[in-house]
């Protein structure tokens, strides 16, 4: 397999786009991502679109890849397009598809897309779409799973998915409803720094803790909102990048793997993350920046965890020491994360990368993590109870 | 890039099956791909999941393939599981995805798996979910693409879109209606002889051309019927294959494009073919046996004449001549094609490389083609108006 990297990123805003289509979010995203890799369309051998639920959001359940980069010349030439799907975690899916497609040398250049239009004008139909990453074959059993404790308080069943997470960490680890307070406080004070995030001012301790209690422990100002948006990355192989000039990173590992049926694996992270550590051959110790996917803010101190930042039980005191913080040894979720930054589901894995990958290239303002050379997302999706349905973790390197 | 395989296959019968889930249908076929293979569950490496409708059909929007294969063993190790969507191409696009993961030495072994249930207790649900194959933001203007003669006269967009282009042939080529039923005819005669196929038995053609018009000049007996099934593929490297003694056929080409977005280039089946002739190094002279994507029976006259069977203009002809019948020179559809066999929409990619492989392997009992060694098959996707979305075409050989 030879260097993979990624030479161009283009991301919207992400908000609530009442009046913009998926497709004319993947539109602005591509062209961005096009533009600063100082490539052409024409360049392009393929098209992996990350999307999750625009079946039943748009009514587009099939061709949403084609239907979205129809407009953009991408289809000049015919180019295959791939229409991935891997619930929360299809954009870096589809991320992985890209990678190998590089590697392997079947394509020099290639988009890796992930668009989420999750808004609809009906509230309902958005929560019911995202039930749809639960096994509708074992709902029963899974709110069982789950417990009464969080069941049924809410309408979206992954904050009860969360919460009973959530609770067992709390148990095991002595963390607080503060903790996980902090992280939210902590991901407003980042998203206020980034232009892109739906989010963009700050939340005290007092506000979240006095936010709405959505599924308990979980408060509404430590989820993810509801929201839409597209990311791009331009992949390519080094000889592309030299080609046009581009500040390119590598994309030093990437890895998805799927939880088990029934919980008898270790953490879906732990699995994918030793994976990722062994193919960039880098330890937690060598990260200069992380973004993890705190749909729900305690998911963050776990990750802490499972990422091996600090050992198990330490991620509340690694929180308070401040090493994740903007500034801090390590940052987590400098881009305000996807409770600040936002969270349209299929786009989230490509819009982690595009944070990561200005982070390694100097170009993130007043969040910049100086001197920035090696940076790794996770990226979760679906529940197939007990365990998610798929996790990855890519690494970026400059 | 290495050597390919398809080392094992496994199809359900094509069918309505009112009482089985998508799951179930796909472990049937999982298990016997895998045990047609000598292999197990415990050494495949990933797994491309090819599904087109299943959020509008079942409501299971996201990690369809996760949800899929939760019972066959194969998360035991918690290897990715990859949603892949091309609506009536899914399942060539997962083995084309598959196909890469294997000649890129990514992995050993792996499995590409279509399924699909399209029947619904409410039909206008299954049209509907077929539909949202076509773009959804330009449905009027493909109308007017389509024209009066065709478009609304039936619940199935699809055969409109079929007629309208089946009209611009019989403009070219002097077809006839009749010899659209000749291929129904011919496809009933095939699927009789598959115990897989949905329709077994033989139909005339004074019963094809006194069918219910459907879109003129289609009738019913000439369009591909609702169903559900799956197909599965084991597909592995050469080591491997010779590793569990596998009868296995090798995967010499694999190729997918998407159509234009302005009808501005040739045929997608024609630049498919190109590329795919080239990479296996053969040409339509070699072939032996041929699977079409024949959701209605013009398709296969014009795919004769795009794949370069016969000349332009000359598919009537080169049906009249009996050279695609089973016993002819270059039998096409020898399964019953998507009119006899059936068409799970994200089955068939799957099933028409079932149908090859085992033509390839001298396991097709009646419908058998002598010593074939050289196979090919075309799948095609969605609409983007005035082009296809998507097309596909494999090459097996022995």
């Amino acid at each position: 397999m030879r260097k993979v990297m990624i030479a161009g990123v283009g991301m919207t805003p992400f908000s609530i786009y009442k009046d913009r289509s998926t497709r004319s979010l993947a539109e602005e995203a591509i062209q961005e991502a096009v533009q600063d890799a100082g490539s052409s369309v024409h360049d392009i051998g393929a098209v992996y679109f990350g999307n999750a639920v625009g079946g039943l959001i748009t009514g587009q359940e099939s061709i949403r890849g084609q239907v979205a980069v129809r407009n953009t010349g991408l289809l000049d030439r015919g180019i295959p397009v791939f229409n991935i799907e891997n619930a929360c975690a299809s954009g870096s899916t589809a991320v992985n598809l890209a990678w190998l497609a590089v590697a392997s040398g079947q394509h020099e250049a290639v988009l890796a897309v992930g668009a989420e239009k999750m808004s609809h004008e009906n509230k309902a139909i958005t929560f019911k779409a995202l039930e749809s990453a639960v096994d509708q074959e074992s709902l029963d059993e899974i709110k069982a799973q789950i417990g009464s404790a969080g069941a049924g308080q809410t309408q979206s069943m992954f904050m009860d998915i969360y919460s009973a997470m959530t609770r067992k960490y709390m148990e095991k680890s002595g963390a607080t409803p503060e903790d996980f307070a902090r992280i939210a406080v902590k991901s407003h004070q980042a998203g206020k720094l980034n232009p892109k995030a739906q989010f963009r001012h700050e939340v005290t301790l007092e506000e979240v803790m006095q936010s709405r209690l959505i599924s308990d422990p979980i408060r509404l100002l430590m989820c993810s909102p509801i929201g839409d948006g597209a990311a791009a990355l331009l992949i390519c192989s080094e000889e592309y990048a030299k080609k046009t000039g581009a500040d390119a990173v590598q994309i030093a590992a990437s890895v998805v793997v799927s939880g088990s049926a029934d919980g008898s694996l270790e953490p879906a992270t732990v699995r994918a993350v030793r994976q990722a550590y062994e193919m960039a051959g880098v330890g937690p110790n060598d990260l200069d920046v992380v973004e993890v996917h705190d749909a729900a803010a305690p998911a963050e101190i776990i990750e802490y965890e499972e990422l091996g930042l600090c050992g198990e039980g330490e991620g509340p005191a690694f929180l308070a020491s401040g090493a994740t913080m903007i500034g801090g040894r390590v940052p987590v979720n400098p881009s305000g994360g996807l409770i600040s930054k936002g969270h349209p589901v299929g786009a989230t894995g490509c819009a982690q990368l595009v944070e990561l990958a200005d982070q390694l290239r100097g170009r993130c303002g007043g969040r910049q993590k100086q001197g920035a050379k090696v940076a790794l997302a996770e990226n979760g999706g679906g529940f197939l109870g007990p365990d998610p349905a798929a996790t990855t973790i890519t690494i970026l390197t400059r």
